[in-house]
């Protein structure tokens, strides 16, 4: 059995800490992802560590799980030393959100079914961190009553990169309470995400999930009722909280590759969803780490070591073991990312962000894996 | 008195190796000028090392001579190995090419008067080096009836950045045999240089002399008579072809800052020209060497470690320790200039090379000279 704290009902953080590193490159790698970086408006704090700071108020480091890769375990321990080893939930092989969801939710619901799991992806910003905390708080309030809910951002464009929740009762009160899911539906074309925006009855998903575990492991139970056996039979393995290395690797070796919100979200009855608006991104890309990130006048990074001269609206990043002292010098550029780690460099227009993965694709085809 | 070898009329090659470091920033630095880059179409020789090589068949590394800046010795040294500490005349303070020209004049008259002083710049590319010695060769032949000749390179462009030579005769013939100079004239208006070149009567000055040692003092002595005398006497101090470093100072800070065009060419009588075409470049700024550097298929620098993706035209630059291991991404981007050293990168349009000293100045001004 685990020796998790037993205060019937507490609050759990549940971190997703996966990621394969591709579209921050060459400052995100395989073995350093996105959350692990600190881009954005805040040069000094990686995302993750801003995740679980915004959740520290609700779930103490002890209360927090980290779905992460085995890969990245080393890393993001560095990065979080204050987490106990427990806290580590690490995959083997890749295999989609529904088993490593559900597989926190057996854990915790081991030691106490009332438990309230948050789950929120690590790599994501924040601006307005009080509204944060606040919708949360309103997302844990409707777990207790038995709901699986959910976080939905109110739209500010007609995207076409995430998926979408539409709201039961239609109208959005942004933060006040959690209402009825009528339907999640999955990322829509231009044309019908700009009907979903202008009808005002649709909410991004941002895959945070806030739910009692015991209802959870019900869902599961009702849904995928294998995966829901196979995570209970991991659990019972664990010694101190920590299930056996063979466990885990049979556990995901076996498991279906099936998203929450596909294996779940999108069957499941009685969902709810907290219409919230507190200045969230993806940070998809180097062009929102741009829009998001600190600048000067002319709207270039605000890095100490820069010098632009006719320059502006351009984003730069340096990181690696050197970027302090590096001087980077832009004259007469316009809308460029410039990135630099010490072993690679990217300059790309903003507006190409995306093309990233074309840098990526290449290297693989050279066999350039290692700079990945 | 010298140990210099005495076969009477021997060729010496001197190389003018100054140089501030600032055009090719962050490549070139104040310790680091252009002539000890490797840039333009050779990645593997350095301009000065190509430069000492081309004059090689006439001036064995005993009779070269580098007319050098005292801080650049070491690196110069390091560059060229096999020249004697007695190759290097080195100015402790920057008093333009007169001072200069006429020590060596007097340090290789002092041994054999009748010896031929080819002059050249460090950090100029040559296309067609036979062309050159062909050039060169002439203009010894000329130097040895008793004529002060210069190379004037056929102009392919209304250049306002060079000073022009008029032919005596007019008319053109390259690399056939040196011809009267009408006169020497300095860098002209886009107006003047556009009929200078139209007229087919004027040539390119590309600093480059060759004389006998005892014609150039004869030359100094009628129009710079305290600066010939100043020379003999330091060259009379010199111990086993080295002057003591007191004098040397003694003598630069002694001496007017002249330049040898103003000084001797635009004033002397007798000069010859000998006119030629051999793909000379003086290499200006990073865009010639983008003109005149390998390049791939779609005009991007040829760099093993570069990713071109929708890329074209682009200027790549590495250099500094961890070069050969740094990738360099570039996508859909055009006409720039790329240059990274490990400790300052560098990205501007090709188009705005010539701004590069803005860059410099702006690092001036903050007080990073370490960078220079």
């Amino acid at each position: 059995m685990t020796s998790l704290p037993s205060d019937s009902g507490s609050v759990y953080a549940v971190i997703l800490a996966g990621g394969s590193g591709t579209r921050f490159w060459p400052a995100s790698r395989r073995l350093m992802p996105k959350q692990l970086l600190a881009i954005g408006p805040s040069q000094e704090e990686s995302l993750i560590r801003g995740t679980v700071r915004r959740l520290s108020p609700l779930a103490p480091a002890v209360r927090t799980l980290l779905l992460t890769g085995e890969h990245l375990v080393r890393a993001t321990a560095a990065e979080l030393p204050e987490l106990p080893p427990s806290s580590f939930l690490a995959e083997p092989i890749a295999k989609n959100t529904a088993p490593c969801i559900v597989w926190a939710a057996a854990h915790v619901a081991a030691t106490d079914p009332e438990a309230v799991l948050v789950v929120v992806p690590s790599d994501q910003h924040t601006a307005d961190e009080k509204g944060f905390l606040r919708a949360i708080e309103l997302a844990v309030a409707s777990a207790r009553e038995g709901h699986i809910t959910t976080i939905g951002i109110e739209p500010t464009r007609p995207e076409t990169g995430y998926g979408y929740i539409e709201l039961g009762e239609g109208g959005v009160a942004s933060d006040t309470r959690a209402q009825a899911v009528k339907r999640f539906v999955e990322k829509p074309s231009l044309k019908v995400a700009e009907e979903y925006v202008a009808s005002g009855r649709f909410v991004w998903n941002a895959g945070m999930f806030v739910f009692r575990a015991k209802d959870m492991m019900a869902a599961f139970d009702r849904h995928l009722p294998q995966m829901a056996a196979a995570a209970r039979k991991l659990v019972s393995l664990e010694v101190n909280g920590v299930a056996p290395g063979a466990a885990i690797r049979e556990y995901f070796e076996s498991a279906a590759s099936v998203s929450i919100d596909y294996g779940i979200m999108e069957k499941e009855q009685g969902l709810r969803v907290v219409p919230a608006s507190f200045g969230w991104s993806d940070l998809g890309s180097w062009e929102s780490a741009w829009e998001l990130g600190a600048s000067d006048e002319q709207g270039n990074s605000a890095v100490a070591q820069a010098v632009y001269v006719d320059a502006s609206r351009n984003l730069v990043h340096l990181s690696g073991p050197d970027a302090q002292k590096k001087v980077v010098a832009l004259v007469g550029v316009e809308d460029l990312c410039v990135v630099d780690t010490g072993d690679a460099l990217l300059v790309l227009p903003r507006s190409r962000s995306q093309d990233v993965r074309l840098v990526v694709e290449a290297l693989k085809a050279r066999g350039r894996g290692d700079l990945l």
